[in-house]
């Protein structure tokens, strides 16, 4: 019975009710699956049993009620702590691993499921608790293709849904990278603070512009990946690197005179400096990143 | 007569034809205004004369054509090394100086054109120059407001004229600030593409969710900004300074591990972990800003 099936496919366990986990689940059971939740320390279930979610007197008991079921904990040796008691209970099932982690812990799990009948998709949150369940999280899946369309109509109720490759780890180097970009990012806005408040502009004054501007330049991002593509940074260059590199640490001594701690900008000042002294000035600056890579082959 | 005074309004010289100076030249043409253009390099008009625009043989004869005189060249040394010899032309004119430069750079110049009798609106453009002219193209002014609102007409045609305040610092300060939150997002895109590309994905698979991930995280800007003022950086806490700071390590060990040089991401960790270690676990990443002042009252 196709209706029976359906409904199956819904029921879905959430292991691990930290400040994600509650998300998860809250999403899930707002978008009217079937759940079941189970934390190492009881009574963090909330609101969620409230709002229809049954709550697990154990892992086992939480992995056998569902055919799907997530993990979100602290990390890959609290993930092996939680499940490899369980593994047995696991087989023939579905575990969406969204615990944060680097690329090889995904292929270590990989072979563990592999090795215990499960099937697995190992994802990265690209959404801090809040944003779950609105269409401003995404969330990167790595794993069978198969398994992942299977599961969408979950996995939806998350956030996007995007499938980052069949090879486990690459949903954790593409989360890695997103988040190296955004404390990038960060440490800019954070310095750029600073050096206003040095000077008598308060952030809120500063916060549109900053926002406007980031806006704006975050084209960067589309021009530099066809340039870091090609291998050609001297191609549809805006402002050359020399110009750039040339007015760095003007940027730099401003911000001393103001009493404000250069050290998140001068890495990429002397990077800059780097390039333009191996005879790169005329390009554009995503030639930094072959500085960057440190071995041969690493690109 | 107003219709009189309003064309006299839209006459503007242009000094210096670099690339930006040619992009202004170019805008204000296209908006209508007579523009008089000089490079002290001769033949850099390029299609602004078949477009309208009259090149002056000399500086003083540019000067002399206009009431508002637009300024943008190399650096504040070749700023003095043109308008010091033309001072005396350039009495009761306005100066719009759109050179990068520091705010002390700005104070240094508005006390010259006091002394010598014209109004300066020191600018900074935050724009590169194929957005000049569009909506996308914002400039800083700082000086006198009433000089601002006068030449309105004439600025708006560059790009969206924002006015900084009249100190005549404040647009270089604010400028070099978003320019610092610029290279920080590049630093952390440079980043994020090589990491990408060392676990075979490449940079064009990336980008739409970097861009995406970067547009979702600018939230940043107003959260932080608000607990950068307020200074408590305890409040509204989504994900604590002690969790980020644990796994940061992790994101710099994937780096090393794929063989890109974490440089870019190094500093922020430091900053990050030395907030936990002064007790600051508690609280956002936002309280980074307090260790970057690194001298009293630079608040
Ligand atoms: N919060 C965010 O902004 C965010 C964003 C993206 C990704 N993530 C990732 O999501 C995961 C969870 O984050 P969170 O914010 O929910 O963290 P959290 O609030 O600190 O929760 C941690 C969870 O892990 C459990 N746990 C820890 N060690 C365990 C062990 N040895 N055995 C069993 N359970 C254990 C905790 O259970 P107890 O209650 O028993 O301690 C708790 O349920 C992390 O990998 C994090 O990096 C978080
Ligand atoms: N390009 C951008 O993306 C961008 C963005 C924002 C702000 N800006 C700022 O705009 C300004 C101009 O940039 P640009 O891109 O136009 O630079 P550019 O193409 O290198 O042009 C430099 C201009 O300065 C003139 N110049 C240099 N030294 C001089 C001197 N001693 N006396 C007289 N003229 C001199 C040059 O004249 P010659 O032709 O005779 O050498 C040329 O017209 C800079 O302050 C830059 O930081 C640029």
């Amino acid at each position: 019975m196709a209706g029976q099936t359906d409904d199956s496919k819904r029921d879905v366990t959430v292991l691990g009710l930290g400040t994600m986990g509650r998300a998860l689940a809250g999403a899930l059971l707002a978008g009217g699956a079937r759940v079941t939740v189970w934390n190492r320390t009881p009574g963090r279930e909330g609101d969620l049993v409230a709002g229809g979610a049954v709550a697990a007197a154990s892992a086992a008991e939480a992995v056998a009620a569902s055919r799907t079921v997530v993990v979100c904990l602290l990390d890959h040796a609290s993930v092996h702590e939680v499940l490899d008691p369980v593994a047995d209970r696991l087989a023939g099932r579905v575990l969406v691993e969204l615990t944060n982690g680097s690329p090889e812990q995904a292929g270590e799990l990989a072979g563990w499921a592999g090795r215990h009948g499960v099937e697995l998709l190992s994802g990265g949150i690209m959404a801090v608790p809040p944003m779950i369940g609105t269409p401003a999280a995404f969330v990167l899946y790595s794993g069978s293709r198969a398994v992942f369309e299977e599961q969408r109509p979950l996995l939806d109720l998350l956030g996007e849904s995007v499938f980052a490759g069949e090879e486990p780890g690459r949903a954790a180097l593409q989360d890695l990278a997103l988040l190296s970009a955004m404390y990038g990012m960060f440490g800019g806005v954070l310095h750029a603070y600073a050096l206003a408040g040095a000077g008598g502009v308060a952030a809120g004054e500063l916060a549109p512009l900053l926002r406007r501007w980031l806006g704006a330049m975050s084209d960067f991002v589309d021009g530099a990946a066809a340039q870091i593509d090609s291998g050609d940074h001297a191609r549809d260059v805006v402002s050359n690197l020399a110009m750039q590199a040339a007015a760095y640490p003007g940027l730099v001594a401003v911000s001393r005179a103001h009493g404000v701690d250069p050290a998140l900008l001068t890495p990429l000042g002397e990077l800059m400096r780097r390039r333009v002294d191996d005879g790169h000035g005329h390009e554009d600056i995503t030639g930094v990143v072959e500085l960057l890579r440190t071995r041969e082959g690493s690109r």
